[in-house]
């Protein structure tokens, strides 16, 4: 089976490789009347486009999006909304050698192993590429749940974690990092460089907040908020870890002090900490919704691996071509837009059995 | 809305409160001709049973399985499983104080904010007493695949973690903590002894391991073999991360190093390291699936915590009751059965798309 | 694969043999706060108890259902509520015959086809006493949708059909027929009862319609008002036929006939006629909706027909046991469960993504 | 909510209006390795494509359909297809007529009823033209069961239904009616021609089969093969009745006619006859799959209809613009394509289960 769609209410379908015409989605159940045209969905795509610094991959795409589909006289109307971008810069290189040899950390050999041969030119669908489709959908979602302001950064890079003593919203899109850390920022040059011309790679952690849930939001059991976030989130091409608020640290607490205290605040109740990262029982309980990503670093590297080819002989790899040298940067747009669909479409469940 | 049912083909819907008459599942999607017996499914409930030892809940359920429906003369139809189990122990005893305000860190204030009332008695369906009716379809998803090994294990509580160099299979079932770590059992032992004895309680990490897993199970993109696991695992109470493979710990790695290099095996490829925890691009590898799980330490706790009541008054609350010092440890058979869960189900997806 | 579930917001899940020890319902996304008792239930499966006159079967089931989860002093707490309806009257008897020989118009072949085996006591899954399961999950979609008056009646049996000028509302609940018609309720006494002393059976077809459904609910494409009621009618047993308004009737008229015209009205428009059975586009428009629904002859019957062994040897069979010789009559209760559920259904769906 | 994917393994998502750039579909869950090229669509979508003879709408669409993803080196990789049609002949005319006022048996009011406002060019969301997209998706459902042979042709117009005696396979394409009775046809050039020029339309009975479907496909009992196909034909525009086998007529039979006897055949059992249509317990028998459809005259006519205004004003309606005046002759192919969807997804969903 082959699952491209996510969501329950307001959903999502991608389609489209790294190296054919085009990649897109077709958003379905967005409520209608919304003000939409492309210029909403372009900003976002922009953010995550490859190529706007040597910290990225240098692929030229100008990541443009058409909306092909359920908006008149520039509004939604309720029908699907069918997004389009072409592949502008899909050079007809050789992929000879990626057809050849599997790269180790690559989902070359279990597409191999599942489907007995794979689309090998630029990763075809296991591309990071796919993920200016979710993109464009979570451009649309954040639409829908206007109240809600969802935003994301670059928490670590090889191991380096921002100072949070440091931390300075602005910064966030003031450098090629989206480093809230002016400080970590500038060792994160010289560290990613390094690694770039080392022809090695770096992984990452992404830290993504969204405020203005309201509480109640949420399902009990199996489409709890936060498990559909770790399936959101553990979905993304590279992504091996998922938190929500403390996360794995918050195994090492005792209960009293992982309790997040209440007390009678203005407007319901008032949280004296926020251990619980928003969501309690699979239900937002009003405070920030915090979740923490984890990357890997990039399996497409230039130092050579050792690797079997397909047809099963001993071989080196090395990986040409144009690779983000740290994936995770990129990913801090791709998991905002991950945030923004899953809350949209828990916004529609919500009201659907609430009202 | 409100989603009670997990999976795809293999499919179960749980339902039932902590203090109601009887919780279950139904079990929809399994092949026919399966042997099946309420044998098969007593062992796994057992191992979940609380009551056992002084570090869980003192509650006595024997947690005794009924197959209502879908086996016929000991073999499965191919039509839905219906399993029952009675609740016996739910104390009527005063559930007022649970009532009138909100324990921090529990679902109690999330669940009012969503339906406007709740049932209290015993956490209500937000109690992990749901977590049975999930070891019971685990159990059925145990004989769907019988060529997979699944086991888990408590790899740390309270931030004090095994040694790998111990690590020993055998004990894992030989102490109360599901440790496989003699040296860590014997200081375990002590720890929760003490958070018991305070009023208070701690967090786990969980690790699972399931070995026989064909390269090949799993989905792109949106119903990736991780992503699902992660939603599998985020959906149990009180599980705040997940890892796959090495998590976290790969967003530290060089890309050289995370990379699991290839060489040619006796049977498809031998892999040099296991970083990847047997998933590339949300499809297994062949190599073992490896998934680490974080529970928080459990909210109900004899130590009071600054609250509000339900009017919105400044308040204490002090847990009364019967509850686990550390619920990450019943949480073994749980992750275990998630895991089964999901690997049923792929197995029949892959089938399904691929023959 | 085998799906016991319908819906998407307001679920149900089946269970249970007619020869099992249970037959249940488990209803999930239920609005939360809602009365609900088994006295709200009780009465819908009254109507399609078996045993209640000679025209049906002489099965004695009381039918009583007994609500196991979901409900907390007397209201729903949106959480799935378990439903569970004894087998009382499950005779011990030999069904050696029915598992040596597949029943004509029976689901035995094709299941043993599927699955390799099937159980063969009173039709096992297969038998219609699924449906009263579905009667129960009925119940508790009418109260979702307090607005909208559902009743079927029974228009023809074996192709004698009541007159409409002789429609009477009163009469529905006053034979044993659901007959609308007094006149052709007694013919119908005659007709049923020479087939059932025949060893016969009859068909007979069921109207049903909603009045107070709100302009608006439904939803375009695949899951139109229209789509999701013929599959819900269709997958009753027996059921070969379903139409919407004038069904095939409208075949034969001509645009301008066929279209409804439309009159400002007082409260919205009037509809001068309703040959599209109050749906549009898959959308209904606030004129009542009609479904009818042709029911087959019952396939059990006692006069032999030719049929082949397991092992594929010719032979006939007569049915013997309890059947009705007519199942479309207590398929009335059924209908007007699955119109429920269908509605219950379409409410949530529409104010989710409307609001 | 809106809902425009269907099927559970083999799904289709469908997009675009008939006045919007381009429609599609997505096709997701398609196995790989299946050789594919555009060539295999074309000829279904030219099967359905207006404009080819004076008996169907004027618009000119060459319907041409590109692939856009999911093959490489001419096979499916199976990841999901996009398919895309371009809109040629999207008139610029001025509509707001229909803007203004609703057209009686449409689905404009509908529209505004739920979601405040349409897009009303040619019918947006609702016109016809979404079912080039199904028979471009049914394109490929068809080379997933290749085993499967599956042909329409219509039984009746206005009420004219053609003599089975006449039945002749070849007629079926060698008329512009898709009709196999040649008598028929002729009689039917009058008659939709007189109906044309009078400003009017007819309705449409189209009869489907397919052989070859093996014993087994199916499911009980929410998603039966019966259900499935019910939901299908149902959700196909101005489909208002769905029929499987003798359909209504079964409901007027007696048990033991009804009762498709069995004897010893040379590769399972010999059916002596097929009322059923080839399905019994949702579940195919191995006998050919019938189903009947009954479309509605078209909607948007030239005589003028007694409607109201978007602002409640009494008026008349008169539907310039290119329309079929049979809409149920183009619904041959579109029939037959859902039927291949169906079955493809069934044939699957069999595999995931059974194996």
């Amino acid at each position: 089976m082959s699952v491209n769609t996510f969501g329950r209410l307001f959903r999502f379908t991608t389609w489209g490789e790294s190296h054919g015409p085009a990649i897109g989605a077709v958003v379905d159940g967005c409520p209608p009347g919304i003000a939409l045209a492309e210029t909403d969905i372009q900003p976002w795509l922009d953010k995550r486009r490859p190529g706007t610094s040597r910290f990225t991959t240098q692929r030229r795409e100008p990541d443009l999006v058409r909306i092909l589909s359920g908006v008149f006289e520039g509004r939604t109307t309720g029908t699907p909304i069918s997004l389009m971008i072409e592949n502008v810069d899909q050079r007809s290189k050789d992929y000879s050698e990626v057809a050849r040899a599997y790269r180790p950390g690559h989902a070359d050999y279990a597409y191999d192993a599942k489907y007995g041969f794979r689309d090998p030119r630029g990763g075809g669908r296991s591309s990071a590429r796919e993920t200016a489709s979710r993109v464009a959908a979570g451009a649309v979602a954040r639409l829908v749940i206007p109240q809600v302001r969802i935003r994301a950064w670059v928490e670590a890079i090889g191991g380096d974690a921002v100072d949070p003593a440091n931390f300075d919203d602005v910064q966030i899109d003031g450098n090629p990092f989206f480093c809230p850390d002016a400080a970590a920022a500038g060792r994160w040059e010289v560290l990613v460089d390094s690694a770039r011309k080392a022809g090695s790679s770096l992984g990452a952690v992404v830290m993504c907040e969204a405020t203005g849930v309201p509480a109640g939001w949420g399902t009990p059991l199996y489409a709890k908020l936060d498990a559909e976030l770790a399936a959101a989130c553990m979905s993304i091409n590279a992504v091996k870890g998922v938190e929500i608020g403390d996360g794995f640290a918050a195994a090492t607490l005792s209960g009293e002090t992982n309790a997040d205290a209440m007390r009678p605040g203005a407007d319901g109740p008032e949280f004296l900490s926020n251990h619980a990262g928003g969501i309690a029982g699979g239900i937002a309980t009003g405070q920030p919704i915090r979740v923490r990503v984890a990357f890997k670093p990039t399996s497409s590297i230039l130092t050579p691996v050792a690797t079997i080819t397909r047809s099963g002989e001993a071989t080196d790899i090395a990986t040409r071509g144009r690779h983000d040298p740290c994936v995770g940067i990129r990913g801090v747009p791709v998991v905002e837009a991950m945030m923004a669909l899953v809350l949209a479409d828990q916004s529609l469940l919500h009201r659907g059995q609430i009202g």
